[in-house]
């Protein structure tokens, strides 16, 4: 009964959760390293609460503009223009049900049975269904693990060579980066994203980042925006309230198109029309973000404390995960550790099993790695508060001392 | 550049919305009787707003399950258990972003290039772009307006044979019908839907009812849910909270599949995917309106005042409406009055140069009937208060006194 495109959308993480649910149920302490989701351990902030209880006492309920309020708007474009130094309009930003609806807005825009897209593994898991699902062709390339998870920009220049030799390099819409990176934690550095873009200029390809996790950044790590790179060259940027604004549920996404070349003013046309066919998302929770936004020196003490804590979470799992088994590329952003997992010293095939069997046993939920297209890794999300890291560490060296061969 | 099914998602409705904003940046005094968003003339209720507000406090603010918290999706099976007098569990009902969403999710599942869908016109605007940018055919048939805009049931039948005849009946996805309806404000009586059922059920087409409106009724008008009807009959009905809990802004729409045959169970597990894709939906707003769900006497007090005040509203523009010109079947729920417009009289080609023309000269915005499939007719919503109502139809007056031949 169920159209063919129905089958790109399932996702085989969510297994784990099912069980999850259901050791939970069965009174099982279940300890979640497996959702990037801040609010559980660091509450959303009283000033951004204020402004969204406010808005719902002053009638703030009603459908709003489909691509957002213009407060919320113009706060996104100043919050830009301000942090990377470059000229966004309120006219260039769109305001989306979580970047998850901004993904999608853009394969439904770009892409048909006849295109195919450019992106990196591992990657961040709904980007592939996105794709798929319109019909695209994916070209992944990779994030080298041995260089620190950078992107691999010999092997992108000869793909986009070969792309050229036989043709097909039109049929490409558009290369997806994500900076900093989910699940590796990589910042890209300047020189790596000035080459993607006059690889992307050079060939007349859209390049989207994906910068939710723009100011989560450590270890002296500097972040490069491409709204700051590139100008006048054809580019997406993806941002968001959930990570930086440690507000996931209230789902507010953000499409930042800088530019206003003829392509760029085609899709903008076609997300309007888009959001307009759902016509709006939820207009309080969009008061209590453009507040979140313009309210600099409160979002900064947030930001300041959650990325101090985060840090240290990393850290602490880094330095605690057993080592012969665990090897990990240090993260200089975001909030996710990516080992890779030595199994050969287990009596377990997998990544998959592994996560499933840890669940089920220790009641640790972590996330395989194949899900991001890195099998033999595995994802541990450094959020939980310390004591409840270090429980779960414990949990793993019994669960790997009780599975070593 | 962009994907060829950008074409279906352009409505032409925006252009009114784009020319009334310009004549409201310039300081005119514009009348909207264009937007189904009783909000703006009906707060949202404050035992909601506190519910709501409790919730963000308590920092319900983080992803929810992908298909609702379970308060929500309890409370909306409760309510249709109850109401309807049958037995619908959590498990059958679906939280979305809107009922958008669930159009949008439901046409994803089941529509591809080879299939169709039996829509009846006038429709609702966004039913139609989102069976064509899946690639479906429509066949549309008709709700009949001198049988008070009731489904024209022969003409069903002749088409359900015609499709038997030629084999494509098996491409037939399914029927959607709106009950109460918009344009129309028709509610169907008992009699028809059970032929629609029967319908459904021999042909093996999925039966679809948008029940939005299904408290929003009078004139002794009495409104029969299809989950009621048809027990064991494969059926999905469309609810949320815009309407009849006045919270457009919150963003939630419900689907309810009462059955767990085969078919069902597939298309439950698909909307559960493409839920846990984009994550969730808004947290808080859930708890908000499990609260307006569950509250029935606050509720019960709420939508008592808000009926009574649409009818007085509907009432006021169809005694008003220049009778030469206008003439309406009487509608008997939803918020809306949708008069055919006989322009021989006036120096105005169609429906949508008099929107057009309307709003440029006199500030009044209504919606054009072409844009519900059914040219001639013009949808005045019923929802600003009664002086504001009396000032449109007033402008409207002079309007066509104006362009009278």
């Amino acid at each position: 009964m169920l159209a063919d495109r129905v089958k790109y959308v399932s996702v085989p993480l969510h297994e784990e959760d099912r069980l999850a649910e259901r050791l939970i149920k069965e009174g099982k302490k279940v300890i979640k390293m497996n959702s990037g989701d801040p609010t559980k351990y660091f509450p959303l902030p009283d000033y951004i609460k204020e402004a969204y209880k406010r808005a719902i006492e002053n009638n703030k309920n009603s459908y709003s503009n489909p691509v957002g309020i213009d407060e919320l708007r113009e706060a996104v474009a100043n919050r830009y223009s301000k942090r990377y130094n470059i000229d966004i309009k309120k006219e260039d930003v769109f305001v989306t049900e979580g970047v998850s609806e901004a993904l999608s807005f853009l394969n439904f825009s770009l892409i048909d049975s006849n295109s195919k897209a450019v992106l990196f593994k591992p990657y961040y898991p709904s980007y592939l269904p996105y794709l798929k699902v319109y019909g695209g062709d994916s070209i992944i390339l990779d994030y080298k693990e041995e260089s620190a998870w950078s992107i691999d920009i010999d092997q992108l220049e000869q793909t986009v060579k070969a792309l050229k030799a036989d043709g097909s390099i039109k049929k490409v819409r558009y290369m997806l980066i994500t900076n900093p990176n989910n699940p590796t934690g990589t910042v890209l550095d300047r020189k790596t994203l000035d080459r993607i873009i006059d690889i992307a200029n050079d060939n007349n390809i859209l390049l989207i980042s994906d910068e939710i996790y723009d100011e989560i950044v450590f270890n002296n790590a500097s972040f490069t925006s491409i709204s700051s790179l590139g100008k006048g060259v054809r580019r997406v940027i993806l941002h968001g309230a959930s990570k930086v604004y440690d507000a996931t549920g209230l789902r507010l996404g953000f499409i930042i198109i800088p530019e206003d070349d003829e392509e760029s003013k085609q899709l903008k046309e076609a997300i309007y029309e888009l959001a307009s066919l759902r016509l709006s998302s939820n207009t309080p929770a969009q008061y209590a973000i453009a507040e979140a936004i313009s309210n600099e020196a409160e979002h900064n003490k947030h930001i300041s404390y959650m990325v101090d804590s985060i840090k240290r979470r990393v850290d602490i799992i880094l330095d605690n995960l057993p080592k012969e088994i665990f090897k990990s590329v240090r993260p200089n952003g975001a909030f996710y550790v990516f080992p890779r997992a030595d199994l050969s010293r287990l009596d377990i095939k997998d990544d998959a099993e592994f996560v499933h069997k840890l669940l089920e046993e220790k009641y640790v939920q972590i996330t395989r790695g194949s899900g991001f297209g890195a099998p033999g890794h595995v994802r541990f999300v450094a959020l939980p508060d310390e004591d409840i890291i270090k429980d779960a560490i414990e949990r793993i060296k019994e669960f790997c001392n009780a599975h070593s061969r």
